[in-house]
């Protein structure tokens, strides 16, 4: 059982808060760190216990979950107390690259710890309620070993044990999401223009673009098999469609940012000979320069 | 009854054809017009009329729906013929921003025209299938005497006497569809590298983002507000996580232009200041330059 021991948490951020808060409400013993003191007060309230120092955070006893700012702050916590951590287990729920997720599992195995990386793809308040999701990804036996607890904060998946997958799945789909936001808000800051509200815009655009995500599965098709020479409309016909919503947000002054910039990677694949193809052939575009 | 007369389509590009497509398979009559001639072949053999001039073609009797190019081939179509189309409608599916929407109607009522703006949100094979939506503005009687044409092609609904409302509409609501798909193809180069098909990514990024529209309602409350003062997460923290996926991207070698579009979005909130505030504040930077 996971709870005998409890789980040890380092970083309080909003999320790391979130994430203990749905322990200590399951029961489940929490000790706690962050680099800056004062935040744990009112987790201290409800049962959770404060280490003094990172060293005495890891060696608690239980699992090691790590939420910190960023990649540089996981190596700087981590690092002097590598002793420490040997035959414990690193639960790293920083937000990471799949190459820092990678080097840090390097890391551990070279020192003796199991390492799993988790990606969370849920903000704070929806820690331990319906429809927040965690990936992760590295040491299986880690995943199936605290399962149980992992279930707690949101629904869990194993994605494999290259340890950069679950953070690779995480950011891809994020790639997904700003787009998403920031179209909307363009869209948003066109309707306001007469007088319509980002309410009553919010409830026609959702289900439109919700349903439109049905169509990933054809898109997808196309990438994978890298043909897009059959399209339903042109690149030459949406970049007419592209213009004309952009020309539509400056008649109403507003900058079309999110959609010039689908517009360029459209023109650059027409500058390219390709106009005749379909709009999925964008991807090809997304190389370095 | 609109059947009596049938009805007049302007214009056979992919989407003329699936209109009068599904006005033929209901069993109403429809006289075409092309451009370029000899498109209407096998809408000919499934009983359209076709007109050898836009004159024949708008005196047939009954609506004229237009589905031209763009705006200036709807003046240039339209402007010849304007003495014959005094007394009667027109339907215009052209694509077009909300001015060009609301400078036809102008022109429609000067010559004593009835004029009803439409905006298809659908590609061409969606016509006549569920899911497919055309919105409508401009003159109301139109929109109630022919509804039941209208109908055929897709789910209608009446935006307003407004002639621009349904191209403001369907242009914002575009402005979120393609930025979504931009970067759903960003994320499918990015897992790409490790092997995983687009196939596999759409599964699992599709329920995600369709999940997330439900977010709209929350992001337009602060918009309507305009307070974007007590976020979840900062600015601040945006641009990290924001930074990671385009770090994440660049490992890959892919090129996160839909990821950095939104980075230079936040980066200009928090250049002015407002790094404290929620990431929805990026609507206050799509001003014209």
């Amino acid at each position: 059982m996971t709870t005998a021991t409890g789980t040890t948490m380092l970083g309080l951020g909003a999320m790391g808060r979130a994430l203990v808060a749905a322990l200590l409400k399951a029961g489940h013993p929490v000790t706690v760190w962050n680099r800056t003191p004062g935040r744990a007060g009112e987790l201290i309230e409800r049962g959770a216990v404060e280490a003094g120092t990172v060293h005495e955070a890891v060696t608690a006893g239980g699992p090691v979950v790590v939420c910190l700012y960023d990649h540089a702050s996981v190596r700087q916590t981590l690092t002097p107390v590598a002793d420490a951590l040997r035959g414990r287990t690193v639960v790293n729920l920083t937000t990471t690259t799949p190459g820092e997720a990678r080097e840090l599992a390097a890391w551990a195995e070279e020192r003796g710890v199991a390492y799993l990386d988790g990606a969370i793809m849920a903000i704070p308040p929806m820690i331990g309620a319906p429809g927040a999701q965690i990936l992760y990804s590295g040491d299986r036996e880690v995943f199936d070993r605290y399962r149980d607890l992992f279930d707690l904060w949101a629904a869990s998946t194993y994605d494999g044990a290259d340890a950069g997958l679950a953070s690779l799945f995480d950011l891809a789909i994020l790639s997904g999401m700003y787009p998403l936001f920031s179209g909307f808000l363009q869209g948003a800051a066109m309707v306001r223009t007469a007088g319509v509200t980002a309410a009553e815009f919010a409830e026609r655009a959702a289900p439109f673009l919700a349903a439109m995500t049905g169509s990933f599965a054809h898109t997808a098709q196309l990438v994978d098999r890298g043909d897009y020479s059959a399209p339903v409309q042109s690149l030459d016909w949406t970049i007419t469609a592209l213009e004309t919503i952009a020309r539509a947000g400056r008649e109403q002054g507003v900058a079309p940012i999110p959609v010039d910039m689908v517009t360029a990677l459209v023109r650059q694949q027409i500058d390219q000979g390709h106009g005749s193809e379909g709009f999925d052939r964008i991807i090809e575009g997304m190389r370095p320069a």
